[in-house]
């Protein structure tokens, strides 16, 4: 199918692998979106909450953005170390499920799945969001642009890993470059201006205290901040993507994306503390964000603005990237443990894991739906999943360190432990101060995959066992099939049908369904001349005409009443059910003839005969 | 599958047909619902353009309206006369192909089906958009909504007939009672007020004139109003669904529909103008639909105006009915004579048309995702539509009388060659001045779907050309296929495929794909052990093992090769590859485990081999 290579590129051979792994230039967007990504939205989420506390809560963003870019700190440590003990890859996944066990790792795997289903959902839909604010002729249309995107983005990623690297490198680096270049301008002009800098562009004055600072309030603040942390577990996950040598490549990768997080959070934090910027409730008219507002006030509402803002929205969009990047490979590494089906354990045409991407664009596109395309909502429920995973995989790393032992490891084994109990009281923290406004959910979803998990792997397990034999082949009393032709007619079709029935067994019967009297009587009377005759001419046992009148519209009936009479007659033979079917030379010409021969299967499968045999025999249009 | 029976109820048979039929009562709700739900839409869309003439404007209401009276009470004896003529269902498809020629009746089949889509996308979506304005905290929902409506009606038609025609007659009745109440209340109040009476709720002041009446301004207000004849047709469409006298039943039927519809139309625009009220631009803040500010200046906003605004909503949501009960007859109409595929001539399980139905519900639903929910725009397409298909049928009619002679049949063509012209006149005035609105698209849409139609009729008798034949069967030369017995390894699976080839022919290959070494040496050693002994102890030839290593992870390019290699060998042999399948008992196991058999006959027919037969050998979870 020429269509398929045109907008997917052509085949690869597992040989070629090699060449479709990257470096750190082409490592950052393809696995560090997310993270980078969140730096426009964790800042924003944590002021938000410090609204009611009017010009003082901003003063609150400075020890908040310090704790968690000291937690932020600790977690780089620990995933530097699982990379160094999991050079092909060791996702939270893999680590837990190794050291501590299938129920942990699967866990794991629970809260990262549902976070990059997530991921994608929100990204789409934050940056046509700020799109359609910035252009509102186009509001109405913003569920569909979110799907376009969706679809744009899972053609790239079905593509494969080289050509969505490439297509990010751009947004991604602009992004970087332009935030920074604010940051730096911001830091320049606060200095020289003795920590008083003039805004450009004023941004609105905060309104008044609402509500005195309460430890609630911060810890709500502080939990929310922590969706600036998503998406950094993705580089000691995607080790597999790297080129040779790939640890070093992972861990370089894992430090830029990292350190310019870090620096952005800083710089974001500081700069919103110094030009007096709060956030604006979302949702209503004079709603500005946080980063936006920033920007105006450092170097105005000029054409770096615009470049600065566009590199956002395009970044935040292009994060769901990220998603599609480990999705796949997540789920593959637990169909192959045989706790997904194993359809998700192939690659696809282009080496990558089509079945997975496919399954996260359809759930990310029904959340979209299903949210209309605004999915501010699901934001907390990130920091949940993202924590959880966090967690579970520092706890892996502890064990691992204790079953490696030596002096080395003892020092490893104190910093992930350390990571763990860090992540950990996050975790707690999101929880409580998020339940209400969705973390139940997660404790919801999460157990119930667990359950699936579990319930795949036990049918597989069934099935190994029950399919697995030493028996030899029985060559014993070997007799052909009955074979049972349904015809419509006589045809060119039917002639080939019958012709091969000939070929296989002595005994045919031809089963023809009258729903028109004419057609029935026609093929009644040139029976004997056209099948008869020429079979006892050639010394073959003639095949016998049963014809059936069926009230309702299918053959269906008939035909499952003709074979238990088949059965009830010779118990032990097998049926063989001939499907003469017409194959197209368009891939449209699908649509225009029934699918007889898949519904025959389908249906005779779901009848529960034990000893009933579909044969299907193509007639190709031009054939004659 | 009892999940079926339990959603859609259980299978009919065609003798049960009589039974699904409808009367009056029950036949005005589902063939009436559009008609009627376009008094709702129709004055509004005519009174919006006259917006912009204040309230002088509102008094062109009067004459507009009368025009659209004469112009629906001209279609309405024309419809009659259909009826009658065309005891069996006269749609505008069958009318002007009997009487103008295929394309003729091609192109009023298309304007219908666009037409149909149309309503219902925007049924639903007025429905849930006045939803939505009534409860503003479900608008970000408006999508979702309208999506879960559309799943609700698409069950409820996939149900059957009557079912739906039950489920929709309290909300029309409601909103018929209601309405016309409202009318009768207003009336009254204005004969004993001397036709001045006081609102109970004071409608908005109108804005003050920006234009004068011109020609131009009413002409295009007229042709907005027009929307308010869509779906008359229905009833002379539809009277195969009635019971028998089945012309009497649709005769009356399409009186009262008629009757209602025009005294709905004469009402609401007589009461406009003498309670002064005037449109609202919609999309705005202040926007109040016609009806609602009608209604509360007649009776006030208590509980009374907030039943029949509901029974509004319900009735518009409900609308879409009408193109759920037409859309797939004409379908089938249009199959049946080989323009469509033939998948839609089928009456499904409960004897409507599935296929229609459901690809109804996927372009409906496709514009409204399209659309996000919202599908005020597509309105003016409605009447370009409909007027097609009067014009066309109308037409027919005239060469119908034409035929018939005699002086009755004068009379009668007399009559639809009026409503021919009446109805072409208001063609051209819509095509006119509502072409830069989107006249143009059905311009675009109708050729197109023309050129479907008879591209897919091409194709069917080149195929019955093709596939016909007077040949006997050819019983000559008949030696058993070659056959190709794909294997993973030793199973209870592959035991039981190799047995069935066996049973059809002595000469076997299996062919193992290798991507994993010890498979691969475990196959090859326990195959003497295993097949070729207990098949030399038969005196039966012993199948051949051909081992073939793959760099693709697919075993379609080794299949490939090997049927190649046994066709050069062999050229006058049929193939038979065996496809061993495992089939689950329970419908989720379709999901765990890989559809081989299916992907490999799709693989096999669309590489083209003219000899290769693919054998499913099922074999059943819980078998052995």
């Amino acid at each position: 199918m020429p269509w398929m290579d045109y907008l997917f590129g052509p085949p690869l051979a597992t040989d070629e692998e090699g060449e479709q792994r990257v470096g750190v230039w082409a490592g950052i967007p393809m696995l560090g979106l997310d993270a980078l990504g969140s730096a426009a939205y964790g800042p924003e989420a944590a002021l938000t909450l410090l609204i009611p506390l009017g010009l003082v809560g901003v003063g609150y963003i400075g020890p908040i953005t310090t704790l968690i870019i000291l937690l932020l700190a600790i977690v780089y440590v620990s995933y530097r170390q699982t990379i160094t003990a999991y050079p092909h890859g060791g996702g939270s996944y893999t680590v837990a499920r190794e050291n501590l066990g299938n129920n942990a790792g699967l866990i794991a795997a629970a809260a990262l799945m549902l976070d990059y289903i997530l991921v994608v959902a929100v990204g789409i839909s934050a940056g046509i969001g700020a799109l359609v604010s910035a252009v509102p002729d186009l509001q109405p249309y913003t569920l569909p642009l979110c799907l376009i995107t969706l679809a744009l983005i899972t053609i790239v990623n079905l593509r494969g890993v080289r050509e969505s690297g490439l297509a990010f490198l751009l947004p991604t680096y602009l992004f970087i470059v332009t935030l920074l270049t604010v940051i730096a301008i911001g830091l320049a002009k606060t200095w020289t201006s003795g920590g008083k800098p003039i805004p450009v562009t004023l941004p609105p004055i905060p309104p008044k205290a609402e509500a005195v600072a309460s430890f609630w309030i911060l810890m709500k603040a502080f939990a929310s901040g922590c969706t600036a942390m998503t998406g950094v577990e993705a580089v000691s996950n995607g080790v597999g993507a790297f080129r040779e040598p790939s640890v070093r490549y992972a861990k370089r990768t894992l430090s830029v994306i990292i350190g310019v997080l870090a620096g952005m959070l800083a710089g974001i934090a500081y700069l919103s503390h110094v030009y007096g910027i709060a956030a604006t409730e979302p949702g209503t008219t004079h709603y500005d964000s946080v980063l936006s507002m920033l920007v105006a006030a450092v170097v105005g509402r000029g054409v770096f603005y615009y470049i600065t803002i566009g590199s956002v929205l395009v970044v935040l969009a292009l994060s769901a990237n990220t998603g599609f990047a480990d999705f796949p490979r997540l789920c593959r590494a637990i169909a192959q443990d045989g706790y997904l089906p194993n359809a998700f354990a192939h690659r696809g045409r282009r080496l990558v894991y089509t079945q997975g991407i496919m399954v996260l664009a359809v759930l990310a596109g029904a959340l979209l739906v299903l949210f209309g395309g605004i999915t501010d909502k699901l934001i907390p429920l990130f920091a949940v999943g993202a924590f959880l995973a966090f967690t579970m995989s520092q706890a892996g790393m502890v064990v691992h360190w204790r079953k490696v032992q030596g002096s080395h490891s003892r020092k490893s084994m104190i910093i992930n432990a350390a990571g763990a109990v860090c992540t950990a009281i996050t975790l707690v923290v999101v929880l409580i101060s998020k339940f209400a406004e969705g973390a139940w959910i997660m404790l919801i979803l999460i157990p119930t995959l667990l359950v699936v998990f579990n319930g795949v792997n036990a049918h597989y397990r069934s099935v190994a066992r029950e399919v697995a034999t030493d028996l030899p082949l029985d060559a014993s009393d070997v007799v052909p099939p009955l074979v049972l032709v349904p015809i419509r007619g006589w045809s060119a079709i039917s002639r080939k049908a019958l012709r091969f029935a000939l070929k296989i067994s002595p005994e045919i019967y031809a089963l023809h369904v009258a729903d028109d009297e004419r057609a029935m009587l026609a093929l009644e009377e040139g029976w004997s001349r056209l099948v008869q005759e020429p079979a006892k001419a050639a010394n073959r046992v003639p095949p016998r005409l049963i014809v059936s009148y069926s009230p309702y519209r299918r053959l269906y009936a008939p035909l499952k009443q003709v074979i238990e009479d088949l059965k009830r007659a010779q118990p032990n033979r097998d049926i063989a059910v001939i499907v003469p079917e017409l194959v197209g030379t368009r891939w449209y010409h699908y649509v225009l003839h029934n699918q007889t021969a898949a519904a025959i299967k389908i249906y005779l499968n779901l009848s529960g005969f034990r000893k009933v045999v579909v044969i299907n025999v193509p007639w190709y249009l031009g054939e004659s």
